[in-house]
Parts: C-alpha cells; sequence; structure tokens
C-alpha cells in the first residue's frame, strides 16, 4: 500500500542489490518513517526482537529472509553449523511468535539437505519471497471476501459507509493489504465512499498510531475516536459494521483478539450492528473447543500506567497514574462466537458453523 | 479524606486567616499536590476559569466562596457595583457549569439586600460554609445508602468487593466523600474488604489519575485497568458491582455520564453484573423525559489526539496519533435505563420507577 505517495510491501529485495533486504522501523510509526536495510542475519534477529517490524505475518516473512542473510554469509565449505547458530537465534528472538518458528523452520528443513551454498541461497530466497506472496494472496482473498458485504451496505443506504476497527490488522503488519483493512482498501479503491473510526486501542494505541497512519496515507477517510467512545457512536447509528481481527479463533467460533473486542461486539450485538473478525484460515485453532480455554496473556503493567507518544521529537512516555498504583494489563480478550456476525477468510465470509466444518474437514493450520 | 496522611476538603477557609480561602491546585494531580491560597476573588476566578479546581459541586462552592472574598474587597461605601461586578466574573468563569451559576446567585440575591459591607462579609461567609457542608452531607447520604450494597455482597461471598468504576465522581470533585466514592470510603473504614477496578478513562485520564490517586492516598486497594479491559474483567467474574456518578439523570432513568459509561454497562447487564449510578438528588432532571433528548457536548479532538501525563517534571502532551488525522471526542454518553439496576441517591436505593415517582412528587432540582 501508499506511504507519502509511493506503494510498499513492508519487506522487500533491495533492487539495487538483492543480497540486502528492506524494511520499515515500525517503532516511531506514524512519526517518523524510516526505512532499514538488513545486510545480516543479525540485522533481521535485532529487528524483530526490538520490535522494528511487528505482526505475525511480517515477522515470519522476515525470520525467512533473515535465513536468507545467514546463507550470504555462511562459509561455503561446511555451512550447516553457521545457518543452524543462525536459525536458531531467529527463531528464539520472539519465542511466543509462532509464525516466526513455522516460517524460519519452513525454509531451513529445506535448505539443510541441500548440497552447495549456492543451492541453499537460491532457495532460501525464493522460499522468503514465496512465502511474501503467499500472504499477500491470503490477504487479497481476505479483501475480496470482505468486499461484498460493504458493496452491500453502501448499495442499500446509498452513503458512505461507516466501519468501526480496533487495534491494527493492517497492511504494515501483513506484507500488503492487511487482514481487516484489506476490505476497506478494495472498497475505497473501487470507488466505494467509507468512512473508518478507528479506535485508539489503548493502552498500545496501535489503533490511532498505526490504522490511522495506513488509511491517511492511502488516502482513506477516517476518525480517531477514544475506546471509550465506540458505544456511543453505535448506539448512534453512525457505524454500519464493526471489522476486527483475530489472534485465534477456535473450534466454536470464540475469537481471542486486542482487548476491547469483547465490549465492541457485546454493545454492536445489542444494538443490532454487524460484527465481522477478519482472519486467514491459519488463525484456526482446531485444538481448543471453546473460548475459555484460550490463556489470555498479561503484560507489563507499565504500558497502562504509562502513555507512549510523541514529544520533543522522539518517542517517550508520560506516566497517566499515581507513581504507586498499580495495574492488570491483559492484552486480548475473548469474544464468544454468539455475538460474532460472520468470519472473513480466504475460504469466503463463513458463519462459526461453516468454518467449524471447513476445521472438520482439516484444514491445514501453521 | 487523607492526603498524605492528613484530613483535608476540596476547600477550606484557611483556619490561621479567615480573609483567606485555600484549595488545591488540582492541575498537576497525581503527580503534583499544591495548596493554594485565595486572597481576591480574582484568584477564584482565575482558579474556576483554569481549572485548578474541577467537579460541579466543588466550583460551585468555589464560586461561593469567591462572592465572600469579594465582599473583604468592596468598599465600605457602596459595594454593590464591585460586587455585582465580581458576581459576574464568578458566574462567567466556567460559563456551563451550572452549579456554578446557581451557588453565586444564591449568596448574591441575600447579599444584594443587606445594608452593611459587615453583614455582607459575614453573610456570605456563612452561606458559603453552609454550601460545603450541605455537599459533605448530600454525599454522606449517598455513602450511607450505598454502602449496604458492598454489604450485602461480602456478606454473601465473604471475599473482598470487586467494584469497577469509571472517570471521577469523587471527593475532590466534590467537598468531602465524593459520589461513587462515597460508599466506597464507608466500607473500607468499616472494615469490610474492597478492591476498586480504575478504568483509565480516556481521553482525560480521570480515573487513572484522580480516581487512582484518592483510593491509594485514602489506602484503599485498588488497580488502574485500560478502559478496553472492562469487558474482560467483567467476562471472567473479577467485577461484583460497578459504580458510576452521573452527569444528569432524566425522568425515566436515562443517564448521561462520562464517555464509557455505556459499554460498561451493556456489558455488565449481558453478565448479570449489577450496574449502579450514584448521584445527588440535585442531578435529577424532571425537564428531559427521555436520554435522547440530552444534547451530547464534543470537546476538543485534542483530548484525543493527544495523551497528557507527567514527563521532565512536569504535565505535558505526547501525540498519540499521525499529524494529519483528525479525531472525534464526545464528553458524554446516555446509557438506557434498562441497563441500569439501581440509582444510589440522598434519598436511598431507588429503580427508575422510584426515581419518576419522587420527580413527580416535585424533588427541588437546582
Amino acid at each position: 500500500m501508499k506511504i507519502q505517495g509511493k506503494h510498499y510491501r513492508s519487506i522487500w529485495v533491495n533492487p539495487n542489490d538483492p543480497r540486502q533486504i528492506q524494511t520499515f522501523d515500525q517503532r516511531k510509526i506514524p512519526f517518523q518513517i524510516t526505512i532499514e536495510t538488513w545486510t545480516s542475519y543479525k540485522d533481521a534477529v535485532i529487528a524483530i526482537k526490538e520490535m522494528h517490524v511487528r505482526g505475525a505475518p511480517l515477522i515470519g516473512v522476515s525470520g525467512a529472509y533473515g535465513l536468507y542473510l545467514a546463507t550470504l554469509e555462511a562459509p561455503s565449505e561446511n555451512p550447516l553449523p553457521f545457518l543452524e547458530k543462525a536459525k536458531n537465534e531467529l527463531e528464539n528472538a520472539r519465542p511466543t511468535a509462532v509464525n516466526l518458528s513455522w516460517a524460519v523452520n519452513k525454509v531451513w528443513n529445506v535448505i539443510k539437505n541441500l548440497r552447495s551454498i549456492e543451492d541453499m541461497r537460491a532457495t532460501a530466497l525464493a522460499m522468503a519471497n514465496q512465502l511474501a506472496d503467499e500472504d499477500v494472496k491470503m490477504c487479497k482473498r481476505i479483501g475480496e471476501a470482505g468486499l461484498p458485504l460493504i458493496e452491500e451496505i453502501y448499495a442499500r443506504t446509498g452513503k458512505p459507509v461507516n466501519i468501526l476497527t480496533h487495534c491494527n490488522a493492517g497492511w504494515i503488519a501483513t506484507i500488503d493489504y492487511g487482514t481487516i483493512t484489506a476490505p476497506i482498501y478494495m472498497a475505497h479503491r473501487k470507488g466505494i465512499p467509507v468512512h473508518v473510526w478507528v479506535s485508539e486501542t489503548r493502552p498500545r494505541n496501535q489503533g490511532s498510531r498505526i490504522t490511522a497512519w495506513e488509511l491517511g496515507e492511502e488516502g482513506v477517510p477516517h476518525t480517531v475516536i477514544a475506546d471509550n467512545a465506540s458505544g456511543l457512536i453505535i448506539q448512534e447509528g453512525k457505524v454500519d459494521i464493526v471489522l476486527v481481527g483475530a489472534d485465534r479463533v477456535v473450534r466454536n467460533g470464540d475469537t481471542a483478539n486486542k482487548i476491547g473486542t469483547l465490549m465492541k461486539a457485546v454493545v454492536a450485538h445489542e444494538y443490532g450492528i454487524p460484527f465481522y473478525v477478519a482472519l486467514p484460515s491459519s488463525t484456526f485453532d482446531p485444538s481448543l473447543d471453546i473460548g475459555s480455554q484460550i490463556p489470555i496473556e498479561v503484560r507489563s503493567e507499565d504500558e497502562v500506567l504509562y502513555t507512549e507518544g510523541w514529544i520533543n521529537d522522539d518517542i517517550n512516555r508520560v506516566r497517566v497514574a499515581p507513581f504507586n498504583s498499580h495495574a492488570y494489563n491483559p492484552a486480548f480478550d475473548v469474544t464468544p462466537a454468539k455475538f460474532i456476525t460472520g468470519y472473513i477468510t480466504d475460504k469466503g465470509v463463513l458463519t462459526a458453523e461453516q468454518l467449524h466444518t471447513l476445521v472438520e474437514k482439516g484444514i491445514k493450520t501453521v
């Protein structure tokens, strides 16, 4: 998608030097946009560890490109010990990121059996590129599945379609398009008037910082709101559809997503507003039956006690609670399937039942 | 209530010099607590205008004490022109604060008919003190009405009572006790174990900044949460009762309160958690039938685009949204009566029906 009028993916091979990988240092988005260049797998490890790159799909592809960089650095004679060390470092840069370990091992399991370092290099690059391309295709399919929902509202009302979002499941967390943003970008490019309510998403403000920036760069009309204002705008009829992402969807359709999703779903249900979860089918988790089995990650209380933002030409944090108060900071909540109108996936828009049936049939998961 | 172990009201006559009024400059709470001394009505005007003092009851009493200070400054001969000018300045320091105009005029309408400046001084002081005392009594009655709700939960569960709050309707916004905090302070002082979930209350963070500070100074166990986490803790059974304040309650019980109240009420209703509104009976508004008639104040978008907090030994604000994004900042929402379990008032705990009946009987309102 666009940044300052130019089209980008979130990660790419430097067209002027295929021995370099380029990406954005996302830590200062939206206040400062910096392209960084990786010339060593160590650069990828640091970028993943220190969250220059974020979002499960992008982290996975970053790991794969990191292993490609390692093949460029490995000795021609007996490269495997070097590569295995690099693989381990990459895979452990964010231990909880399932996509990372999956992507790095996918490349590793192929290249470790190849004979020459040249083959390893060519194969690692091709596989990393393919992972990136597949993610773009996945997001485009989600976009194509969700687009008719927006078109239908516009056809019915003839007015700009008001979409409420939460957090960021946008293109910069994937390779391109994003998940919940894909149908929005496609509708906008097709000339359907859309307006996006961007919920701030405390405590980390991924909505106001990342989603609002993405939409602005792409020229999509949007308005930031405090998370607290979501209820009022739903009640007042200012929202036609709610679109959120998902960290995990279990067999019965219960959905773990960024903290605050549950409240939006309950209120949307109360006021009869459709509430859709957009997700790649790899986010299905058939190993759990119901949402209450999903463990909730509790993060540092400092994310609540402070707010991070731009001041004095840098990111800084301000204290927003008394120095001797404490906070509880669950990162996710679980929305029961009964509040979810449907699931926008690369296999189409599904109900919880259809999702379950697909899972029964044995969709391949990460 | 207590600050640093010492009991205070939020405003008082200097015991060492009855020609001075003292209060807290609340702008830097909880990071810096400063007592300020007013020696002229102009000091009161500035304090009200620049929000050193906040909260409808405190602003009203501040205006009354301001007019008392004016009587000390007025010439003995023909004091009324000076006093009328002071009255107008005080009353217009915050034009939307109904309590301010009401309190200032209450004093003015009496003293303007008195003969001597000495009588005016003595009467203005007595009336301002009385307004303060009446507010304290009102809050204590709310506390006594709400206390049994907390006692009942404790008697039933034998465990610390978990209370979820929103925004600040605490003692520092009144003269003492507060409205929603009054039952909490009384329970705590009675030895009933309570724990308060303090919802941050973006965009102005009155929860994390003021309520958390009040509770901490009084020694009440509490935990700050992002507003987004309210749904999860209700769903997980970590909340026994929700207590919020009210800016206006209309005939059918619909309640305007700080933005975000509606979402908590809908989610509490969904999960069967009691949701109470605490209010002085003066907050009843029999002039409106239903909540949709209440105008919603929309405040500056900057409150959403920035977050204010403590950094570099001062209050500063950090930008939390892209420089070219805009925000929508409604200050209040309206919770339909069907989501409200009851109203904790100085007349007892009432249902919407009882509230309506009392209003029919013609309760005096501000």
